[in-house]
């Protein structure tokens, strides 16, 4: 799967992936009236409009990206009706050729985990057939319940040719309060980074593991190190845009070929439109405009940076 | 919630919890012959078969214990139908008067958190309707992320008069390989632990917080300890039964009134029908009546090992 994910950063020249967290805050008053009007102001209503400001998204920015990152809590708030969206859109995603990375961040002890790798990058059994329930290409793993909480997600990962990217650093304010404590000379996050490279050490698809870490773009300098510290290990950038990185911030992320890395953006892509320069130039039923300037110019920026 | 939780561990003289982990595994043949008549052998079928199997389970046992604890792995593992399948088994144990902890691990940066609070045991606003789309009462939460990633539960807490259990030391086998390396004199569990009765502070009913900690009755050292830095802090604790641990591992876990902790078990009584002592005395089909009389047992052994 990281070869996959890492040819098609190269095709589409662009190494990055854009955040699917819809909200209803940000979806256009027109596509609210619209589903509420046919499913009433209901949790269907909800999972109605997140929907179809997706798939308009998505028809207009697929051919510009290599993947996409949906965030299972922004669909799992509006409950049933809200995953079935979830999975509404992975299964789009997929008939656009794009790679699905589901920011899912489980995590359990062995027998658990090896139920949410099934549901989410692997297959179940009932009877004598068998299911992929949520079929993701790649999801997010929290690593804080050590291997066995992991392991589970690797042997799932070899036997459907799927990825994962374990949270080593995360992008937001706290995320030092114990990721960043010191044990042993150095802190948590280069003792999950080691870990990180061993698990993936029999996952190898060329130069790159199957088994990828997150790294927040707000964090550069451990970006830098971490680059460093797990030469086989893609690293997944979020926190650029909305949560304050730019281009600038990047460069020590990936390798030598300006790739190994892939940096997400959610809202400063999907929620343009509220924002300068793009709220100016497009109207709010321009979202999708919007979008793809938005997306573009990540690109500009990011490739500026990297020198790509 | 947590004085709700107190005092039902008070009424049914049981500090005890059952997990609700269905598995096809031990689901009855004759359960799953009739879903997958009725629905094929599609996760309709499965998630018909496991919902028949845990309310013939609540049905039985219901009257013994103060609340269940619904794992939400082994649902999402067969996609929709399976979560349709949680929120089911989740109202009816509400129409059993049992308290609901939704084992969820869930965890993000904080507005993400925000979002699984609202959809798990908060609401989620629609135009002018509201809605709580699970409607759990209280919820598992990973702490890798920070307070930022735990705040958004804790605030959705107090609106909604509902609790959390923030994971501090699991009761799996690698749990020490983050959880226990020491930093500053103390492991990480310690510094989790500190930061859990900071974050109940101002959450308390009685004597104790809204804000819970997981502990694993695997680990009845670090539960002592934890139990005596944390004074404010319920533990949840996993790990009894087919994890290994047995009531005399458990005293160090309770208070002085032999409550503020509740020990969980999953498939120790879900799944006794398939293990001695229950095996040879219920058949498969009486699964409800062994579920039951592993639950009197469970009753007897921890209230007899701690003095109740």
């Amino acid at each position: 799967m990281i070869k996959k994910l890492y040819d098609a950063i190269e095709n589409k020249n662009a190494p990055i992936v854009v955040g699917l967290d819809p909200n209803l805050k940000f979806v256009p008053e027109s596509i609210k009236e619209k589903a509420y009007k046919e499913k009433g102001e209901t949790l269907e209503g909800a999972a109605k409009a997140i929907w179809k400001f997706n798939k308009k998204l998505i028809d207009n920015i697929y051919d510009l990206i290599p993947a996409v990152k949906p965030q299972s809590a922004m669909y799992e708030q509006y409950g049933l009706p809200g995953l079935k969206a979830y999975k509404k859109t992975i299964d789009y995603c997929h008939e656009k050729g794009l790679i699905v990375i589901g920011d899912i961040k489980r995590g359990d002890i062995g027998s658990t985990s090896e139920a949410y790798a099934a549901g989410h990058i692997g297959k179940v059994a009932v009877g004598s057939s068998s299911y992929m329930p949520f079929n993701e290409d790649m999801a997010t793993v929290n690593p804080y319940l050590g291997s066995d909480g992991v392991l589970p997600f690797i042997k799932v990962c070899k036997e459907n040719d799927r990825g994962i990217f374990v949270l080593v650093k995360t992008s937001n304010p706290s995320s030092g309060e114990f990721q960043d404590r010191i044990i042993d000379g150095k802190p948590l996050y280069e003792h999950v980074a080691g870990k990180v490279e061993e698990w993936g050490s029999d996952n190898l698809e060329g130069n790159y593991s199957n088994v990828g870490a997150v790294v927040g773009a707000t964090y550069p300098e451990q970006g830098e190190t971490l680059r460093k510290l797990m030469p086989h290990t893609f690293i997944l950038v979020p926190g650029y845009g909305a949560q304050g990185a730019t281009g600038k911030d990047l460069a020590g992320f990936f390798d030598d070929n300006k790739n190994g890395a892939i940096v997400n953006s959610s809202r400063g892509i999907i929620a343009a439109h509220t924002k300068e320069p793009y709220k100016d130039r497009y109207g709010e039923d321009a979202f999708a405009d919007a979008a793809r300037a938005a997306v573009l110019d990540m690109i500009k920026d990011i490739n500026g940076s990297i020198g790509r």
